[in-house]
C-alpha cells in the first residue's frame, strides 16, 4: 500500500487523463485518426516553442532527439562549439567526436551558467563555426543558463546554428525559440510534457534548412528531410510510438489550456518555495542561477551524514524518489524536480520529509522550518492573487 | 460504439494485461526494480531467440533496431550483400548506401524467396563481404524467406556477418538464431510480441562482438557497446520507454508460458486457415512461401472491382484494419495479419467480411466458402488433438 511520489526531473508524473489513454487498445498509425493527432500536436509543440517553425516527433530517447539535431547539421570535419557545464551538456561535446565534429568547448564549472561574452569571444576566435550547443536547463546541476543573451551573442557573432538542449527545461523554464535566435531546440516526452518515456521532439527554425540539405551524412533514422518530406503527408517516416503521442496530445491540451505562461509562473513559484525551504533547512543549493524545473541540492558536509541513508530513508519512509548526483558531484548532490504535475502540497510534504529523512541520516533539524518557508512564498503570492482580484 | 479489428501485420491488437500495466503511474527507471525488468526481458527475448547471445532493448521504431545493427558491424567502403525482395528488405540497401557502404544486391521478384544457392554465388563472387543482410518475413510481399538454408549458404561460403530483420516474424515464424548461423537479429515490440510501437531488440551472437569493437563509426545513440556496457549494470545507456517494456514483459511470459513452439504451431494454424478460406474464396495470394505470421493478397483484376471500396467497406462495415500495398504493389494488395493475440474466431469473422467487403466492391461471391474452408482446416486439427488425448 506505499505510496510512490516520483520527484525526479524526468520521468515525473504522468496525469490519469494521459495514463488512461495509453490502456485503450493499438489502433493503426496509417490513418486519418493518426494524421489529426500527429498534426494538433506539431501545431501544440510549435505553439509551446513560441516557434514558427517545424516540430519534428521522434521515437527514441531524449538522446536520440539530441542526435538527430546534431547530425543533421553537422558535416565530419566541421567546427562546434560545445557550451559544456555538466553531464548532459558534455553529452554534445561526445556525439560531435563521435560524429568527427571538431569540437571547441566552452566550459563553465559545474553549477555555473556561461556569459554570453565567452561565447562571443569563442565564437570571433572560431569563425568556422558551423553550429553551437547550448542547453536550456542542465539537468544534473540544476542551472538554467541564459539562452537568451546566449542567443543573441551566437547570431551577432558568427553565421552558426544555435542548437538548444531543453529537455528537461522546455515547458517548464520560459523558452521563446524564434524570439532568442534558437535554430533547432530538443523536447524530451518525460519531462515538463509528462508523457511516457521514449519519444521526443526535434523544431528547426526555417533558417536551418539550407544547412540541413547541404549536411552529407544525415543517417537514416534520424534524417530530418525524411520527416520534413513525411509531414507534408501528416505522418513520420517510420512507425512511431503512437500511444506515446497520444498521451502527450492529452498533456499539451492542458498545457496550452492553462495558458505557457501561466505555466511559467506557476513552475517558477513552486520552485521559489522549494529553494526558501531548502534554505530554512540550511542545505547548500548548487547553483546562484537555478532552473524553475528542478532544485539540486547539496548534502551536508558533516562525517556523521550518511547520503546513502538519507536517499534510503526518504524513498522507504515517504515513498519520495529524488535523482542523484553524477559525474563529479556522485554521493554529493540530490536533484528534486517541480515542474508538471508536481503542486505545492508535494513541495510541503518533500520539504517535511527532506528534514525527517536528514535527521534519520545524521543531521539533526529544527522541524518545520522548510515547509514554513515555502508556505510563506506560496502565501505572499496568495495574498497578491487575492488583491489582483 | 463501432468495434475496431486490428488485423494488420503490425501493430497488432495488444492484450488487455499489457495494456494495463501502461496505465500505472510511472515510476523511475533507475531502480531495483527496473533491473529485475531488465533482467527478465532480456532473458525472455534470448529464450524466444533461441540464442546464448546477449539482447539489447533499443528505444525507437523497428528502423531504429535496424540500423542499430547495421551500424555496429559495417565500416563505410566495406561491402555487404543485401537479400532484396521488397520494401522491408530493401531498406537495408538504402540504409547501407546512407552510411557509405558498397551495397551489392542479391534481388528476387516480389512474392519469391531467396535460394540459397544465389547466395553462396554471390558470396563467392564477393569474398570481401562483411554482411549480409537477410529478412525472415518480408512484410510487403507476405514471404518467408528460409533463414535456416540462407545463414549454411553465408557460413559456408565466407565469414560474413549475417543479420537478419524478424521485426515481423520472430515470435510468430519459427527462428532459431543459434542453429540457424545468425550473428544479429532484430525484433520490433509491436508485432508478434504484441507490445505497443517504438520499441525493439538487438540480439548480438558471441561471434560478431570482434567485428563490432573494430567498427570505427558505431554512432552513439545506437553504439551496441554502450549497450553491453549498461547491461553490465542490468540497464540502459540511455533512459529507455521503460513502459513500452512493463507491457512487453508481460506478454513474453504469456508466450515463454504457452511455449513458443506452441506458438508457433498455433500461429502456423491460422495461416493455414487463412490460406485455405482465401483459396476456396477464389483469390490470388501473392506467394508460394507464405509467412505464418500474415498472408498478402492480390485484389481481383477485374475492371468493375474497387480496391478502395474494399479497404473502406470491409474497415467501415466490420471494423476490419487490413495493411494496404506498398511500393509496385501499392492499390493491388491487401496484407492481414494472423500472429499474437489474433486467434479462429478472428479468421473466421474476418473471412466472411471478406467476402461481404468483396460483393461491395464489385465482385460477386459465393457467401461462407472462405470461412468454410478455414474451418474443415480447424476441424482436421481438431481431430488430430483429439486422437492425441
Amino acid at each position: 500500500m506505499k505510496k510512490e511520489r516520483l520527484m525526479t526531473p524526468g520521468p515525473t508524473q504522468v496525469p490519469e487523463e494521459s495514463l488512461l489513454t495509453l490502456a485503450r487498445q493499438v489502433t493503426h498509425h496509417r490513418t486519418p485518426q493518426f494524421e489529426s493527432l500527429f498534426e494538433k500536436t506539431r501545431r501544440a509543440t510549435a505553439e509551446l516553442l513560441r516557434t514558427e517553425g517545424e516540430v519534428f516527433f521522434i521515437t527514441g530517447s531524449g538522446t536520440a532527439s539530441m542526435e538527430t539535431a546534431l547530425m543533421n547539421v553537422v558535416a565530419p570535419g566541421e567546427t562546434i562549439l560545445v557550451l559544456s557545464s555538466g553531464k548532459f551538456s558534455e553529452r554534445w561535446a561526445e556525439m560531435g567526436e563521435v560524429f568527427g565534429a571538431k569540437v571547441v568547448t566552452c566550459a563553465v564549472p559545474w553549477g555555473e551558467p556561461f556569459r554570453p561574452e565567452q561565447v562571443a569571444d569563442l565564437l570571433r576566435a572560431h569563425p568556422e563555426t558551423a553550429a553551437v550547443f547550448g542547453t536550456l536547463t542542465e539537468t544534473s546541476t540544476g542551472v538554467r543558463h541564459p539562452i537568451a543573451e546566449l542567443g543573441r551573442a551566437v547570431r551577432e557573432n558568427s553565421d552558426a546554428l544555435f542548437v538548444v538542449d531543453g529537455i528537461s527545461g522546455i515547458g517548464a523554464d520560459r523558452f521563446e525559440m524564434d524570439a532568442w535566435s534558437v535554430d533547432l531546440a530538443v523536447i524530451g516526452s518525460q519531462k515538463a510534457l509528462m508523457g511516457i518515456s521514449g519519444g521526443g521532439f526535434v523544431a528547426v527554425a526555417p533558417r536551418a534548412w539550407e544547412k540541413i540539405e547541404k549536411t552529407p551524412r544525415r543517417g537514416f533514422y534520424f534524417d530530418l528531410l525524411k520527416y520534413r518530406k513525411s509531414a507534408q503527408a501528416r505522418t513520420t517516416p517510420f512507425t512511431p510510438a503512437k500511444s506515446i503521442l497520444e498521451g502527450l496530445a492529452v498533456n499539451l491540451d492542458a498545457i496550452l489550456g492553462e495558458g505557457i505562461e501561466n505555466v511559467w509562473r506557476r513552475t517558477a513559484l513552486l520552485a521559489e518555495a522549494t529553494r526558501a525551504g531548502i534554505d530554512a533547512i540550511g542545505l547548500a543549493r548548487t547553483t546562484s542561477s537555478p532552473a524553475d524545473s528542478m532544485t539540486a541540492v547539496f548534502f551536508p558536509e558533516e562525517a556523521a551524514f550518511d547520503p546513502k541513508r538519507f536517499m534510503s530513508e526518504i524513498h522507504e519512509r515517504f515513498g519520495v524518489k529524488f535523482a542523484a548526483g553524477q559525474g563529479p558531484w556522485k554521493g554529493k548532490i540530490f536533484r528534486m524536480a517541480h515542474f508538471g504535475l508536481i503542486d505545492e502540497f508535494d513541495i510541503l510534504g518533500t520539504l517535511g520529509a527532506i528534514e525527517l529523512a536528514l535527521h534519520f541520516a545524521g543531521r539533526p533539524v529544527e522541524p518545520g522550518k522548510g515547509a514554513a518557508a515555502a508556505q510563506r512564498v506560496f502565501l505572499r503570492e496568495s495574498k497578491a492573487f487575492s488583491s489582483e482580484n
